[in-house]
């Protein structure tokens, strides 16, 4: 009953197979290979559009770059209060782009629109004491597993536009997005306005695949520059693009988040129906956050149940009960059926 | 006929498969996990000594960390003219330790004793305007093949230790220096007075697998935020872990450097047996550079033959004739012998 | 009329006339001759202890080297919502110190003490992900004119302590607030738990007279290098310690601030009588937050009145009216009394 | 006998009268009043084109923001190997500019052409392992009294700009390579393609009174930002512009040069004529490089003179005998004729 973290699971096994095919024979080195440019040419057709594309080792790597990359001296990145690059990442995003972050409020883990243009205009372009506007990023799907809708990013993909700002995904879990919304990545993307996706891909299925995705390739210039400089230049790149291969063969990757996201709402359902138990937010891709009896919490634990207990947003300090907690529960392409409902059966 | 880079080979079979096997399952993310741990106690016994072991992405990432970790404002660390850190990592090192690099002179790609003395003694401990020595490091093997003898080591450490620096060793191929003396991990590090030691494995069999390893756990304390706010800290940690577990396991990683060390070596025979070609300098681990005839350079690319031309050092303007040209052969795990063979034909 | 800025203000009489006398004869430079020396002995006599003292070119530089002094990678520090290294620095605070500011909500533009522990508390020492508390910053007067009380300090230092984080003072203002409470120097710094101090004289009599005052000598051994890294190391630094020189003396320094709050008082108590206007906040030292009518403002501003409306604070989004204004008047060692009388005719 | 350096003299009294003259009144703070733009119109007046003017607090900070401006990733500004941004600026132009210095030799303190050239075309503009080259800077007069002509500039620029390089120039001693060449401001400089000048007048004068002139308006846009991220904006910005007031009035700043650069003439002449002494290299400005015996070094030093020993260049190790020793003399306008003949009586 693993349900601590979607990086708990391991690598699935069409993509740790396809790493295996290409362990033998030679290719060139630092992103030059014949598969790292096949891989690049298939995320252009997965977004319909001529894309620059730079693997990294890490999420944390994929947005502090991507932030890094419009950045200006005294220059503000908004994002929302509980975004990870704001609550996650050791304030890597801040280190690599020596800017700083603004936090936007919003329910439901995503910014509001009206909030973030009065934040932004805090910050206008002559702001020598303030600081300036520079660039706005969206988690999709949020650190609370909520999923911006198609109108949601156009709203402020909106705002970004009129500020002349650059907007940045943190698509760590894009796929469990993607499926939710049942739309396609370009539709959720750069058709919406992003500029710069962080497509991740460890958390469903991979060891390790995390990409930084240019729409515009003027933007992506600088970015060969940033990534070495940042120790994230992979010399036997090919590892992360055969994981890539594996990844999107077939619409793998697609099934996967499918098959997460279904054993979260198979975990929400129970849960709705668990007395005691409640839903702290709305479940929309792989994680569900509920609120249970600390007995219950315990019990769940002492059979083996793997997962966090959340804190309390500042925002809502009356969320949960004097014996109640607040618990995350993550679902990956690994989670067996079984586990969710043996997890909901320790709760009754 | 692949001598472009050890970096052009792939992952070793039994790495590949110890990989394979670790997919699947769950197992805490971030390094925490029962094979993380186990491989950690591995490094431990092999370096005879409890050690402080950190997975990053690249061998830039290891270098850069490591002298971030024991910077200081106004730090200086010392390293050779053609070190890599000083030549191949994009000012990285610089970038995360917010200190400079002074270059240190010395024949066949090591430091020279004396013009390290020389050369620390201009940034004296209260040198407000010129900066302050804080490190030295050396590479082992060297850009060039070359390797430092444990004398030799024990001549830097020593003057490392009377000026108060740690020094720290970039083992980017650390396994065919280490099987060209002969020695013991424990023998060629910390008993010589390193301090610090970027242990690279990626180029001798594995995908991608570097550690920073500490000898003094205290100055280790640091490393877990410097990593971190680097966007250097896995979440899937294991998929490292598993790798170096192959890597260890039955020594496979001493018989991968003596296959390489001893494919350079055959290369090296063959070189000095061809009429119009000679090395450029002494072959010690898995790197020859040969000074051949533009026209044999020609044939052998024509033929296939992967390597590359390399710059003439600054310091030996007149190494090659009008008509010749500097190559570097470089032989990995994977190089067959049959390809040394077919290279040493190209040339005669 | 000027009531923009105290750094409106030129320098008072006595401390050019101590320039001017200092401007002949030769010193050796970068803080090392007899002046400077005697300065520093002077501030140590001020604050009845050792201290170690640096002199920089703005209070943006005392700050932010201060708090880079005691920084860490991943270090957060704590400052009030509307700090001025928060708002008005322009990121330089983490620029210098490669770290995040987290902010803290509290009244009267000081830090509330249970919010401030529940804050630190957010960012344990082991917290890789987050970030680790590593200092706490007070502005001592606050950016909104008022004071904290030695018992405030107090509080706010017991938390520092308590969490092994040390703790800052900016007093860009601090002559205004010691005059204010009627305490010594060593009352209110480190009899009450402060380690390093931004001492400012620039806004009450000087041109440019900063400096950064360290209670613990061992905190201060990195400074040197800190500071003349971040180019803050002036060559013919008496210049600065002239004007420290003039301003110590026969305790003009206290006079000055005495005459600059008293100007202010006249403000608050003469705004208290005007039908109208009120004031926003309570008036402690040289700034007066008023709410006026729009009407009032313009016709101030006509007459020649020099100030600047105020951002209203996201915490108090209804504090004005629809046809009213937040003005914020700053009066300085320079302010005519006539001039307060003037301005506060063109309200009636 | 005060020979140490040009900033241990104090400020001229013209100047130090200008900014008494100042002190009262107010004005808007940060570069805003009349005079900070009176004296920015009179620097256009004097280079005869429209330029922008940023006043900081040092010439490390002019050097360190003007490099900064024109950095990127990866970046490698190119120097002399003894140019003060490499040598005595603590790493702070690379720590404002996240950038490297390569150091390029030349004869009498001047980079040498080729040596640029060469140096330049090992940091291509693809250069993602080496980093590649992102501007020139050359200090006029150098760090060893010589002065590069107009026709040296030429060279160096036509380098610069054949590659896309913005070329700076440290004028630190700006003044006295000026009426050492008997030439304008304006064709010792962009008429020559200096992108970037480092205006100093502290040395030759002022108290502190620095300036980073662009001669491109567009390279300034981001300095604005760069300055106050740096902690470099003063507030009462107007007591910067009060000297160069005094400093420009009445061509003083030229006066004042030309009477430095005579003392060190004599200085050089008598040198010429001592029996024991010799010149280490040509004086051209307000520094007389001496080799003489360590015996008269002691005697003139007992006499009371002040000046430095200075370290024997790595390039020249055999420049002075076993019983001699290499002096700096600097003179500036406060050296007295009296003290210059003194001196030179110390060695017969």
């Amino acid at each position: 009953m693993f349900f601590a973290s979607d990086n708990w699971a391991g690598a699935h096994p069409k993509v740790a197979e396809r790493l295996l095919a290409a362990s033998s024979g030679f290719a060139s080195a630092y992103g030059t290979s014949e598969l790292d440019q096949r891989v690049e040419a298939r995320f252009s057709e997965i977004f319909e559009r001529e894309v620059a594309v730079f693997f990294v080792a890490t999420g944390t790597a994929a947005n502090s770059l991507s932030l890094a990359s419009v950045q200006k001296p005294g220059g503000i990145s908004f994002c929302h209060t509980e975004a990870h690059v704001a609550e996650d990442e050791c304030g890597a995003p801040d280190f690599f782009s020596g800017a700083r972050l603004a936090t936007v409020e919003g329910a439901l883990g995503k910014i509001d629109p009206k909030a973030l243009s009065a934040k932004i205009a805090r910050f206008p372009q002559d702001a020598v004491h303030h600081g300036r506007a520079a660039a706005v990023t969206i988690t999709q799907a949020t650190e609370i597993g909520t999923v911006y809708s198609l109108d949601e990013i156009d709203a402020i993909a909106a705002i970004a536009q009129a500020n002349g700002l650059p907007l940045h995904m943190d698509g760590a879990r894009f796929a469990n997005a993607l499926v939710a919304l049942g739309t396609t990545p370009a539709e959720m993307t750069w058709k919406r306005g992003v500029d710069i996706l962080s497509f991740g891909a460890t958390k469903n299925g991979c060891w390790c695949a995390e990409a930084i995705v240019f729409f515009d390739q003027e933007k992506a210039k600088e970015m060969h520059f940033i990534r070495k400089r940042a120790a994230q230049l992979f010399s036997k790149s090919r590892f992360i693009a055969a994981q890539f291969d594996g990844y999107f063969q077939d619409d793998l990757w697609l099934d996967l988040a499918r098959h997460s996201n279904g054993m979260a709402d198979r975990l929400r359902a129970g849960l709705e129906e668990t007395s005691g138990a409640r839903l702290a937010w709305p479940t929309a891709s792989n994680e569900v956050f509920a609120i249970i009896p600390k007995s219950s919490a315990k019990t769940a634990e002492d059979k083996g149940a793997k997962f966090y207990e959340w804190p309390i947003p500042e925002s809502q300090p009356d969320l949960v009960g004097r014996d109640e907690t607040l618990i995350r529960l993550v679902t990956s392409f690994a989670t067996p059926e079984a586990d969710v409902a043996n997890f909901l059966a320790c709760l009754n």
